[in-house]
């Protein structure tokens, strides 16, 4: 098989995968970034590595439990990497990679368009409710 | 708590949204819409209306209870319009509001960014794996 270039990947990546298909992995992969913690995460990380309890404060009131799981996920998938920095106490530290980093402008799009919008749904959701 | 008119819940909404907080009413909407389903529906309806059956065909193996509901979900939202056409038989047809159309650049980047990428994250899930 002939050595193909980045480039010629990513072209032949985007026919490739189809998120509409069912066993298509790309759907399985939009299921886990098509996710309100990863949204958050991934927007919390923008400027630059953050240790864990920052994180934990950022996201308001999330648990312990889907903080770690969010963070293990997106670790797994090469899109935040995890440094543990020899201190007293030892600090970890958590810092989205250059594939992470490419995700950043569609989950702070994401994000910015539930707070922009959020005006618009409620009156929406008052007058279907109201029409019941 | 006293009754407020819609008027005055708008003027409370015109002050910031802010999804990282657990109570802003944006992170429920992030939570709404950071969703695969969302996505490849507001997706399948980019070109204009289309019948529940060509959306079934479209999301491959959708199962009709999270069809159903995710379109309920988006149309109590405001983000797609229920047409009934009176014919033999009735034909219903969902299209995105103008402001379902204003979601629709973003879920197309993150459909695009899962289909793009998704090499990348194999490559990464693989290596994360081996490590392990």
């Amino acid at each position: 098989m002939p050595t193909r270039t980045a480039a010629q990947r990513r072209a032949e990546a985007s026919t490739a995968y189809d998120a509409y298909l069912a066993r298509c992995p790309a759907r399985q992969l939009l299921d886990r970034i098509a996710d309100k913690w990863v949204s958050l995460v991934v927007n919390a990380l923008a400027d630059g590595p953050r240790r864990y309890s920052h994180l934990q404060r950022t996201l308001a009131s999330v648990s312990q439990k889907m903080l770690t799981q969010t963070l293990r996920h997106l670790e797994r998938d090469g899109l935040v990497s995890r440094t543990v920095i020899p201190a007293v106490p030892v600090r970890v530290e958590y810092e989205l990679t250059p594939l992470g980093r490419s995700l950043l402008p569609v989950m702070c799009a994401i994000k910015g368009w539930a707070e922009e919008h959020m005006d618009e749904v409620l009156a929406a959701r008052a007058s279907h409710d109201a029409a019941g």
